[in-house]
C-alpha cells in the first residue's frame, strides 16, 4: 500500500493492528474463517471478491500468523485455519458487529448469534447475558435472521442459513 | 471504491460497519477523535495523512453521523466531535489495541490506558480488572508507555505525552 508506511508514525498498538487488518476484505476474510470457511475457493465464492486480492489477503494473514495454511485431510486442497493469534480477532470483530447492529441497521436482523448452551441472544457477541459469562467462540452459534439473504446459492451462503457453531468447519 | 458494492452482498452487519469505517485511515481518524482531537488541521500534523484523504474521511464520517461538525468555540474553524453513535466505536478499538498489543508488540508499550478512578491498567482497555466494572470511555486515562515516540513536536503528539483522560479536547 502506498499509504503503508506513514501508520508508522502512529505510535500505538492500534495503528499496527491495523496495519495488518486494516486493509479492505480483510477482516471480511477473517469473519469467514470464524463461520467455517477454509477453502480458497470457498472464500472466492462466497466473498466474490476479485482472485487477486483474496491470494494477497490470505497470504499476508499467513505469513502474519493470523492463519495457518494446513493440508486438508483427505484431499490436497489446502486450509487456512484461525490460529490463537487469529481466533484472538473475535471480540474486533464482535465490537463492529455489534456498532453496526445498533446504529447501522435499518430493519430486521440479518444475522443472530446465541449462546450454544442456553440459547440466548448475544447482543455484543461475545458474552451471554443470561449465564453472566464471556463465551468461548466455539460456543456461539450463528444463524440467519429474518433479513438474511436466501437467494444465494454458493455452498458458504447455504450453509449459513443453518444455524452452526463459530469455527465448525463449512466442509 | 471500486470494490465497494461487493461488500453489499456479504449479508452481516459487520461487512456495513466495514463499508463505512473500514476504510484506510478511518479508525486512525477516530481514535484521534477519542484523543481529543478536533480541528482539521490537527488530525493533519499528527496523523501525516494526505489533505484529499483526511477531508473524504472526515465529510463520510459527518454524513454518516460518526461525528459531528460543530462551531468551535471563540473561534472561526470547525470542529469534529464524536456523537454518540462515534463513542460506540470505542470498544472496537479497544479490542483491536488490546490484540495488537497482544500478538504485534515487540517490545515495550508505547502508551498505557488506566482506570481513572483507581489507576489500575486497562489490558482490555474496556474494562478495570480491579474494579470489575466497564469504565466510561471519558474516565480512561491514557498516558505514553517506555517506547513512546518522543521526537515528535505537533500539537497532539507533545499533549499526549502526558497522562490525559479520552475525549478531553487537545486544545
Amino acid at each position: 500500500m502506498a499509504l503503508g508506511r506513514d501508520y508508522d508514525n502512529q505510535d500505538c498498538a492500534m495503528a499496527r493492528g491495523l496495519e495488518l487488518v486494516g486493509e479492505r476484505w480483510t477482516l471480511l476474510i477473517v469473519r469467514d474463517a470464524f463461520y467455517g470457511v477454509r477453502r480458497y475457493s470457498d472464500f472466492l465464492a462466497h466473498l466474490e471478491i476479485p482472485r487477486a486480492v483474496l491470494a494477497d489477503r490470505l497470504h499476508t494473514l499467513t505469513e502474519s500468523g493470523v492463519l495457518s495454511k494446513e493440508a486438508s485431510q483427505g484431499s490436497s486442497r489446502a486450509e487456512y485455519v484461525l490460529t490463537t493469534m487469529g481466533l484472538g480477532l473475535w471480540p474486533t470483530l464482535a465490537a463492529l458487529s455489534a456498532w453496526a447492529t445498533e446504529f447501522l441497521r435499518d430493519g430486521p436482523a440479518h444475522r443472530y448469534y446465541t449462546h450454544a448452551a442456553c440459547g440466548t441472544e448475544m447482543v455484543d457477541r461475545a458474552s451471554c447475558p443470561a449465564c453472566g459469562v464471556r463465551v468461548p467462540v466455539a460456543d456461539i452459534v450463528t444463524g440467519p435472521g429474518p433479513a438474511a439473504d436466501r437467494t444465494r446459492t454458493d455452498l458458504v451462503s447455504v450453509a449459513m442459513l443453518q444455524p452452526r457453531r463459530l469455527l465448525e468447519p463449512i466442509r
